[in-house]
C-alpha cells in the first residue's frame, strides 16, 4: 500500500479520475443519508415498547414512599427513580435529584442559575467581568453552544487517549479565578469514545481550584452503553474520589436514560454533594412543584434495577456493533495505509471521531452532502465552530440501517480520498 | 343577627366562652386536614387513568407530520398537541410552543431567560439597575416567590371586581421603563375566582408600555376549570385583542393541562406572537432537544379535542361543586351577617379567598393549625408574604374529602370568630 503522499502528481491525477467517476455515480443515486447526529435508530426504540404497557389504568400509581405519583409534589423525585439513576450513576440515591426527559436542559439550568444566583452562595456569573470554561476538544457541540449562548469564554484543552490534557487543565483551575468549570464526557467519549484514566479522574478529584465556585460538569452520558458483552473500559466514580479528596462539591454529574429507553421521553438526572443539591433545591422549588412522576415509575417498573439496565443495554450493543463494525471496516479497508486520515475505534458511545489531513474536514463534509450524505458539521466539535486545524469529522453511525450505512461509508472515504487528493495536489 | 361589633363586651366574652368549649372539643378529634394547596383530589385524578390506556406496546407512535415521538426532535412540539392546547388556549396552534409537565417552569424559564438575554434583543435584566414587576393582589404565591428569587422588586395592584386596578397598572406601565412584566391569572383568579372583565382585557391589550420588553405575563390556569355547566365566566382572548391593537408582542399567554389530567404528569405551553415565539426558541433549541412527546401524544389521543376536553372538566365540576358549596355553606351560615369577615363566590378555578378583619389572618391561620388544619399561609397571597391589612385566607377546597371538608370548615369559621372577638375585645 503506498501513501497518496508518497504518490507522483501523474498517479495522483489518474486516480483522480476514477474516484471522480464514481463520485458521480454515488450522485446519481439519488441517496439520502443521514450520519450526523447520536440519534437511536427505530429497532433501537423497538427494544423499549414494553415499557409502554407498564402502567395502564388498572396500575397503583403509588411509589414506595406514598406518594400518589399522579399529582403534585415529589421536587427530587420518587425515591425508586433515585435508586435506579443513582445506580447507573453509581451514586447513592441520596446523592440524586430526578428531572424531567432530559439532561442536556439540565445542564443548561445548572449554567443559567450560576449565572443568575451564582454558586453555593458565591457571585453570580453575570455580575462578573469575565467567565471561562475549558472545553476538552473535539467534545460535544451542545455543550459548546450552551456555554456560547451565556458569553462564557471557552478555552480548548486537548484530548489525550486517558483523557483531556491534566497538566493543562491543573495550570488553569488552579491559578485562573475566572474559570469556572470543565465539561467533560467521562466515559465513551463525544466523539472520540475515550475513557478517562484512573489517573486523570483522580487528578480531576484533587484540583485545588482558584475559584470556589469552579465545577466539573461531568455529562456521564454513555455510562452503560457499551457495544461489546466482552471488552467494555471501566470509569472511575469522581463524585467518591472527590469525597475522598476532600473536594465533593467539585463535581455535577448528569446522566439520563435517553438512549436507554427513549430518547424523547426518558428520565434525567444530576448527582451531586449534599452541599450542591441544596443548592439546586433552592432554585428548583420554585421552579417546577416536581417532574413527571409517572414516568419515573414507567421506568423503574420496567427496567427493575442495574441488571435490568445492563441486559437491556446489551439488546441495544447487538443492533449498534454491527453498524460501528461496518464503519470501521470501511475505513480500514479504503483509507488504511494511505496516510491521509486516521480514527478511533471505540468500545460504546455513539460516535466515531475521524481526522482528515489538515484542511480538509470541511470539503469532505460538503462533498459528502452534495451527494446526498449529511455529516455533523466539520467544526462542530470545537468552540466556536472553529477547529483550529479543520479536520476532525463526528461520525454517527446509530441511525441509519445498516445496509444504508454501507452506502454511506462507502461515499464518505470516496470524499476523502478526493478531498486529499486535492489538498495534496496543491501543494506537490 | 347581630354584628359582633354591636356586641357589649359581656355578650362578647360568654360567646367567647362558649367557642373555646367547641374549640378544645375539635383540638381532642385530631384532624390532620389540608386545605393549603390547589391540589386535586384522588377522585379527580380517577377521571383519567383511562389516558394511562390510550398509549401501548401495540400503539403507532408517529405524530401526524410523521415524527417518530419516541425519538429526538421537534422542539416546539407535535403539531397536534398544538392545536389541543391552542383550542384550551384560544389561539391558533402556530402560536404555541409545547413544554414539558410544568407551566410553572415556563414561567420561571421565562423570567430566567429575560434575566440573562433579555426580551427581543433588548438589555438583559441582569444588566439593568432596577427591574419591577406589578403584582395584582391577592394573588398566587409562586408567581411572587419567581419575581423574588430573581430580585424583581414587586409593587402592589389592588384587585377590583374586574380585575386588577387599570388606571394604576396603566400609571406605572405606560411611564415607568423600570416596570418590565405584571403577573395575571385572567379567569377563575387565583386566589379570587375573579375574570377580568372587557374592558380589563381591552385596557390591558391598549397598554403603551415605556419599556419595549414589558410583558404581560397571562397565567391562564383555569380557563376551562368551571365549576356549573349552565353559570360560567367569559374571558375575552388577550391575543387577539393585543394584535388588534397593535400590540401583539406585550404578552405571554401560559397554560397547561395540571388540573386537567394529571398535576404531576400534564402539558404546559406558551402562547405569543410569532416574534416573541423566535425570540424564546433561540433559547429553547440549546436548552433541549424537545420535550416528551410521547405525553403529547397520550394527551392528545385521550381528549381528542376542546369538546373532549370540556367534557372532561364537567366531570371535575362535579367534584368540586359540592365542595365549594360546602364550604360557602358553612361561611354563609356561621359567618354571614357577623360583620368580621367576606369572601366571594367563585365560579370556577381552586379557590375561595376570604377576608377577616384587619390584622386577624396570621392568627386565624395559626389557629387552625393548632387544631390539626391547615391552610395557606396567610400573607402568601402577597408580594414578600406581606398583606399590609394581614387579612386575606386562600381556601382551597379540592383536595380534602368532602366530609374532612365540612369538618375543616366548620374548625375554620369557629377560629375565624374567636380571633375576631379577641380583636374586637382589644379595642373595645
Amino acid at each position: 500500500m503506498k501513501t497518496y503522499q508518497s504518490m507522483s502528481r501523474t498517479e495522483l491525477e489518474q486516480l483522480q479520475v476514477q474516484l471522480q467517476q464514481q463520485y458521480k455515480e454515488f450522485q446519481g443515486k439519488g441517496l439520502k443519508l443521514d450520519m450526523s447526529r447520536g440519534k437511536p435508530s427505530k429497532e433501537q426504540l423497538d427494544l423499549s415498547m414494553e415499557m409502554m404497557n407498564v402502567l395502564n389504568s388498572q396500575s397503583i400509581l403509588t411509589c414506595e414512599e406514598g406518594t400518589d405519583c399522579r399529582n403534585y409534589g415529589c421536587l427530587d423525585g420518587i425515591r425508586e427513580a433515585k435508586e435506579l439513576l443513582g445506580a447507573i450513576s453509581e451514586v447513592p440515591a441520596e446523592n440524586i435529584i430526578i428531572y424531567g426527559n432530559s439532561s442536556l436542559n439540565v445542564m443548561y439550568d445548572s449554567i443559567s442559575r450560576s449565572m443568575t444566583h451564582g454558586v453555593m452562595g458565591n457571585t453570580p456569573w453575570c455580575k462578573l467581568p469575565n467567565v471561562k470554561f475549558l472545553c476538552p476538544v473535539p467534545g460535544y457541540d451542545r455543550h459548546f453552544a450552551i456555554t456560547e449562548h451565556f458569553g462564557i469564554e471557552m478555552i480548548n484543552i486537548p484530548m489525550t487517549p486517558t483523557g483531556p490534557d491534566m497538566d493543562l487543565v491543573e495550570q488553569y483551575v488552579n491559578n485562573d479565578e475566572t474559570v469556572k468549570g470543565i465539561w467533560c464526557v467521562p466515559k465513551y467519549s463525544n466523539p472520540q469514545g475515550i475513557t478517562y484514566s484512573d489517573e486523570t479522574v483522580r487528578r480531576f478529584a484533587n484540583l485545588k481550584p482558584a475559584a470556589k465556585d469552579f465545577r466539573i460538569y461531568w455529562d456521564n452520558a454513555y455510562s452503560v452503553h457499551h457495544l461489546y458483552p466482552d471488552k467494555q473500559d471501566f470509569c472511575l466514580e469522581i463524585l467518591a474520589e472527590c469525597k475522598k479528596a476532600g473536594n465533593e462539591d467539585i463535581v455535577y454529574k448528569f446522566t439520563s436514560t435517553s438512549k436507554i429507553s427513549f430518547p424523547g421521553s426518558g428520565v434525567a438526572a444530576v448527582a451531586a454533594s449534599e452541599n450542591n443539591l441544596k443548592d439546586i433545591k433552592k432554585s428548583l422549588t420554585l421552579q417546577t412543584i416536581g417532574h413527571d412522576k409517572l414516568n419515573q415509575l414507567r421506568h423503574v417498573r420496567f427496567f427493575k434495577n442495574l441488571d435490568g439496565i445492563h441486559a437491556h443495554m446489551m439488546k441495544h450493543a447487538d443492533i449498534l456493533r454491527p453498524k460501528f463494525e461496518a464503519v470501521l471496516d470501511t475505513l480500514d479497508r479504503e483509507l488504511g495505509g494511505l496516510g491521509i486520515a486516521s480514527w478511533n475505534r471505540p468500545l460504546g458511545g455513539y460516535f466515531i471521531s475521524f481526522d482528515s489531513m489538515d484542511n480538509c474536514a470541511k470539503a469532505i463534509v460538503q462533498k459528502a452532502k452534495e451527494a446526498g450524505v449529511v455529516m455533523t458539521g466539520a467544526g462542530a466539535t470545537f468552540p466556536y465552530g472553529k477547529d483550529p486545524h479543520d479536520s476532525n469529522i463526528r461520525i454517527a453511525p446509530s441511525f441509519p440501517t445498516l445496509e444504508e450505512l454501507k452506502v454511506a461509508a462507502e461515499l464518505f472515504v470516496l470524499c476523502v480520498k478526493l478531498v486529499s487528493i486535492e489538498k495534496i495536489l496543491e501543494t506537490k
